[in-house]
């Protein structure tokens, strides 16, 4: 099948939204850990965490519109700071449910069963049951006008990871993780390492 | 293991390099496919395409600092189209074999054995053996000032894609497409799809 970009604008809004969610493949999946000013936790499932550098290391977000009240994206503006948490295969059905619609009132860890774990003097809530959690700080944002949609870049504070979890050299071994994936915004795959592949020297 | 943001600076360069690339996760890796003003094809590797909307569907590719000659960023720059092809389980070793840093005046295309296609007027050159294929104009770019990575959005232009892949509600079936990610530079996976969950209604 092929389709021009004025054949996917006339194409029915759902399956327009699956197709082009599911477009760029099998991507991570994380829970995103927040406190607002109030005090209240709040935990929200994204699928676009971005690696943007190791030396020093950075993380981005991508959000959507702020057309509607994003309270993770508020809370990481007002708070400074965010939890990024892997979510493993024993774990995925409760982080998903997290995208409910839930009022701002209410800490999403109570309402799907998710513990909330503090590290050190870092004052946003990590996700006790993800196996690799990553402490972040607000670092600076950039709108798409495209359409509107938000990068947020932010610094990595702190990082927890079982020991077990990471070999000799640095590799984290996602398999033994049982890290999920995600394509689009609801269909869940579990990851099997194929090989690791040479540097390519030429 | 905890580690602080100072202790991450102390490690080991490429313990650091493995241990961050491969913290956020396995993500999708694709080929780009571009084009150069003398007319030569460029493919390489990337685990950085990000999806940025789908009404209008837009994409998103994070580039590394541009303090060595980037192919595929020039080319995308000069010439305005690219291509993003998906990666099959049977291509993984050849589309990693991208990674390795040719001449410009060679195309990655005839190096690593896989074969260049073209769909109606798009210019930039797509990969024939890739499940789904999607055609891409630049749109705008914005540098992270944290560490001069660059985002760089572009808009769908057209999409090429197996009938057999996509189901009837417009998810696309990445099993069946044998569709691989990564995790960091050069750890492989193959997915498999453990379920869809419902739409979270409160």
């Amino acid at each position: 099948m092929t389709l021009t970009h004025k054949e996917i604008l006339q194409l029915d809004k759902y399956y327009r939204i699956h197709l082009i969610n599911q477009l760029s493949g099998v991507k991570g999946v994380h829970l995103i850990g927040t406190k607002s000013d109030e005090g209240i936790s709040n935990l929200a499932i994204f699928n676009s965490v971005v690696h943007i550098g190791a030396n020093p290391p950075y993380m981005g977000i991508i959000f959507r519109p702020l057309t509607v009240e994003r309270d993770t994206y508020n809370n990481i503006k007002s708070n400074g700071h965010f939890s990024i948490n892997s979510i493993s295969e024993a774990i995925y059905e409760k982080a998903h449910l997290t995208s409910g619609k839930y009022a701002s009132e209410i800490s999403e860890f109570d309402i799907v069963g998710l513990t909330e774990d503090y590290c050190n003097d870092f004052t946003a809530p990590f996700v006790k049951e993800s196996p690799i959690k990553i402490g972040v700080s607000y670092q600076e944002e950039h709108l798409i006008r495209a359409n509107n949609t938000l990068l947020l870049i932010g610094k990595v504070e702190i990082i927890q990871i079982d020991d077990k979890l990471i070999l000799e050299d640095g590799h984290i071994d996602h398999t033994k993780a049982a890290t999920v994936s995600v394509s689009g915004l609801d269909s869940y795959y579990k990851n099997e390492l194929m090989s690791r592949r040479p540097y390519v020297r030429i």
